[in-house]
């Protein structure tokens, strides 16, 4: 029953978001596109606030992590190399009828009757052939000619009959006619026939003419004019999915379809040149890893973080801006060290279960995988909680084993409680080495890391405790290879290589990787700020009116300014010198049209979480209480005092 | 003779721009992808300020403009109605012989012998011809019929002779001769010949056997398989760009290529689901104009400002980042009144001559498009040389009449002296009412404001005057609809409507266009920053340091905090008590590893504008240095001292 009610809700959100200019169809004027949505003022202003914020926590406020813009289109190699070539699809069917391309499984059982057609032949090409082998004849021979053939297509077995008449005609006494039976005979095993099989499903009851019409269709696309079927067959079938949904026809057999969008770099369309729009940003950081490495003055552990757009052909985008084709990501790659790495230089990795990642001791030097993992889904649930979203709006949701790719050792998926649905806000997943080895083989080169410390502490280490350490690096080594198609023996020998680089010091970095998502963010807080207000006057006249609660450190305006009247030229001007004042440092909206009520109804649906008010006391009507304003809160419409002197004091802590 | 001395300089700034990160080849690892360039933690920072401050500028500290982040992916329509689609192109020549594809007025001259083949004929067809003739034949009879047709081939006649010989045939006795010949005749008659000349250019001296070859070789690749030609005629020629620079063949004649980068969207590729990626940010704002103008509470005169990628697949990228296939664009679209409009409202248009736009009344009313032009152009200037580029560097260039784009009034491009020639950062337009006219048109979706002065004042103006503005009006109107093919009785009539509206206070507004690049200015940015600086020391030896004089506005790091020593713990913790007090403020880059010189000299190439050192006397060694830290300048290595208490007051007016 929840069903129809979170609909409203979502139809109310959708309307207030292009209504107050959050958010627009792309292209709305032409009807728009499919997948595409575009922030308007207020929705650009939120957009960038989460940016900043999430740049400024996971880059600038921070030693371990350097920035990164890499382009939107890259080498196609890139995408070979993490698979999105060749694993990046959905499995798609396309109707033999109408054409249409359905996602294999979003298609809806149907039942009915399947009508299936066999042994299409061309009935129109046996008619020529009549008409010029009784071209030659006399008029009576050819009206029984043609009766006769009328006859043979009713028996459908045309083609058999004709080359059986053909035939005596072999034997006729005159030449001309011998000849041109020949020719015919000749001609006539070049017929047109399709040994494709065809089926048609129709809703019980309707008539089968309906399922040879799509059929001859079907078979004239491949050149059969007027076909006829060898044989057709029925057959009762329920909750089949197929048969096309929309025209009852056949679908054919799901097939991937890449979900990157493609184009062609350079003047010529060849293969050559085919290039792809990113679906993730995470791969140029991989790519690029060794660049920052050696000119950011990093050394693992230390990430690389990316904002950007990145592209994804779906089939079916939906739940509005929450699955689109254009989308942004704030992606982040911590690099680490693998776990037998740590242990050869701290003796022992700390174990999950002993850390309080919230507030990690200043030494993390024996973290392993687990402790890093746990310290990032931390880190992302408070920086959710920094910008209002409480964790009792938040899921954690940690992969079971088996839903794990098979290169991942943990993932876990922070959710947010949609009006839709509860949905994936951010996965952090723990990746292995697979990425940086992956970009090693296909672009041959190296992407290790070396470590002194490593280097010296695997000198001193007990044989015992680096044979265990060697062993386990080379397992690991081994498995990945073996996955990745190396034959048995060769991984053998690369894992060994790998392994035996411990001693000098050489490992390649292990990876955790949290990856959000910006436009659901942004839904998502659209979603959490929705709150309505329902006021009832005097006269028992209810009004109700939307206030957006965000967070002040996403709001897209930090405060209202306004003159309480339009027209004093000393209010105005006052409240200029507040607006020109705050403005520096915070993006302020000047209001003076209107009623002051109506006024702060309109920045409480931009969510504008203060209200600076110019009145005649600002101007000393009461000395006391020259040059102080009116603060309004959004959330609860209270007002409180204060001087302009002390304004941006005031603001400055409540919205960074 | 500043040809090299520019591209050493131009070298050292691309290798600097690796070394420290600014910027990096996409793709690098798989040998980059041509005319795409990534910017790496130092690069990323200088970018996000820039245009942190171009946004803050436009938009943030503006009452009149408005944001806007629209997709990078639109409907195609949009293409159709800014002219894209047809006329977005580059004229390119392919070549006939290696299918290479030449920017038409990038072919380099070139001279020698040019071959011309005409009437190419398949050898080999007339030699499959001739054994089946001789199959039937007596031993003798083929021998003899083998050295005709060798003879035959020397004299390059065969197909007229061989058919001569068959005619003979025709009157054998044999019937079997007879219907062999007939048929081999109905054969010949249908021989593969091409007329198409084709014509290769060879540099003197070379022999013709070469241009033979490629002849055979493009022949054949029209199913031509052994091709024999009727005539051979060689030329002697000059500086000719009609052939290939490459391979010396024939090029195409010059046909327009689409710069759009082109992709499907959805899961078919049919031609009804072609989209491009934009080539520029600018339509986007058009496409949107009516949405934000109903929810931003703006009115004519305001502008809407946009930030985002476009891309342009073009011939031959080149300049380094100047000139890429993928890129970054900044554009404001100022909507404003038309002349006669501000005329309709205030009796006159201030004229540009009396305006001083850079100090502009509060009154802007009564500006109309010349004075809205001037003053964006000067507004820009303002921006850059708020951002460290002086008028010097700088050149304004006014377009002349003979220059400007059909449906423009004015276009000013600022121009940077980059070390490879002075070269465009940004064109400001007057478009007139083109654009929101011509998506009115295609859309079908009115792009006109209704502006109540306008019709109050229409009202009240005496005849003489109204019909003066009516007629400027419709004049304007009707040129624009005339010059985009509507035909002239139709103009007339729309035009007409449109003259009419201004007596109802309705217009179409036009608009004034700043469009600057993101990358070409970061560009300008490092060529700007670029010195160098030498040091000899007592010994004579002398070292030269790059210095990147950044205005600590853009500079990507705004401070470097550093201990003294790094194994002083008292120092370290104080140090990061520094970093920590500045880092929620600004970019701050702390740095323990090294002599201090060493560690102001990689500040000095990140272009970091101070650098913060705690030494002993900040601990207290002499007392009333206490809590004082050493503050040197990256310009001219001065340093000086002041209380960390006093720190973030002395910088923050400094980097905003």
């Amino acid at each position: 029953m929840a069903e129809p009610k979170e609909n409203v809700l979502m139809e109310k959100i959708v309307s207030l978001c292009k209504r107050r200019g959050f958010i627009f169809q792309s292209s709305e004027i032409y009807g728009g596109i499919n997948g595409f949505w575009d922030y308007g003022p207020l929705g650009a202003e939120l957009k960038r606030n989460v940016k900043e914020l999430w740049w400024n926590t996971m880059t600038r406020q921070r030693d371990d992590v350097a920035g990164l813009e890499a382009t939107i289109i890259m080498s196609p190699q890139i995408w070979k190399a993490s698979g999105h070539v060749d694993t990046f699809s959905d499995p798609m069917c396309d109707c033999k009828g109408c054409k249409k391309r359905f996602r294999a499984d979003q298609i809806e059982p149907s039942s009915g009757v399947v009508f299936h057609f066999y042994g299409a032949e061309d009935r129109s090409m046996n008619k020529a052939l009549l008409d010029q082998l009784l071209a030659d004849k006399s008029e009576e021979e050819q009206r029984k000619g043609k009766e006769r053939y009328l006859e043979l297509l009713k028996e459908e077995r045309d083609a058999d009959i004709l080359k059986e008449e053909l035939e005596t005609h072999l034997r006729s006494g005159i030449p001309e006619v011998r000849d041109a039976a020949a020719d015919k005979l000749r001609q006539l095993d070049s017929l047109e026939r399709c040994t494709e099989h065809f089926a048609v499903l129709l809703p019980h009851g309707k008539p089968r003419e309906s399922a040879e019409k799509k059929a001859s269709v079907f078979f004239q696309q491949k050149g059969i004019k007027v076909p006829r079927f060898s044989a057709v067959r029925t057959e009762n079938v329920e909750n089949t999915v197929s048969y096309c949904n929309d025209c009852g026809c056949e679908l054919t057999a799901p097939r991937p379809f890449n979900l990157m969008f493609k184009t062609y770099v350079g003047p010529v369309e060849s293969e050559d040149n085919v290039a792809y729009l990113r679906p993730e940003t995470a791969q140029a950081i991989f790519a690029q890893f060794k660049n920052v490495l050696e000119t950011s003055r990093q050394r693992v552990p230390f990430g690389i973080a990316q904002v950007g757009k990145a592209f994804r052909n779906e089939v079916t985008p939906r739940n509005y801006t929450f699955r689109s084709r254009e989308f942004e990501q704030m992606e982040l790659e911590f690099f680490i060290k693998p776990d037998e790495v740590v242990e050869a230089i701290k003796g022992r990795v700390t174990p999950g279960a002993e850390l309080d990642t919230r507030h990690p001791a200043l030494d993390t030097s024996s973290w392993g995988w687990e402790a890093w993992h746990k310290y990032w889904v931390e880190q992302r649930i408070a920086f959710y909680e920094g910008i209002g979203l409480s964790r009792a709006t938040l899921e954690e949701y940690w992969q079971k084993p088996e839903e794990l790719a098979h290169y991942a050792r943990a993932c876990v998926d922070i959710l947010f409680k949609f009006p839709f649905g509860t949905q994936e806000l951010e996965g952090i997943a723990a990746r292995s080495d697979f990425d940086l080895s992956q970009h090693a083989r296909f672009s041959g080169k190296p992407m290790g890391v070396f470590d002194e410390e490593l280097r010296a502490a695997w000198g001193k280490l007990p044989k015992e405790k680096s044979d265990d350490l060697w062993r386990r690096y080379y397992e690991n080594r081994k498995k990945y290879l073996v996955k990745m198609g190396v034959e048995a023996e060769q991984a053998a020998k690369d894992a060994t290589n790998d392994a035996n680089g411990l001693a000098k010091g050489q490992y390649i970095p292990h990876v955790i990787e949290p990856s959000a998502g910006v436009d659901r963010l942004i839904l998502a807080l659209i979603c959490n700020a929705y709150s309505e207000v329902t006021e009832t006057d005097d006269k028992g006249k209810s009004e109700t009116t939307v206030v957006m609660k965000f967070h002040p450190r996403v709001a897209p305006i930090k405060v209202g300014v306004m003159p309480l009247l339009k027209n004093k030229p000393e209010l105005v001007k006052k409240a200029q010198e507040v607006r020109d004042l705050l403005r520096p440092w915070m993006n302020v909206f000047y209001d003076d049209a209107g009623s002051i009520g109506r006024r702060y109804a309109r920045q409480d649906e931009a969510g504008t979480p203060f209200c600076v008010t110019i009145d005649f006391d600002t101007l000393g009507e009461k000395p006391e209480l020259k040059d102080t304003v009116t603060i309004r809160y959004r959330d609860d419409g209270k007002q409180e005092r204060l001087a302009i002197g002390e304004l941006l004091n005031w603001l400055l802590p409540k919205i960074r």
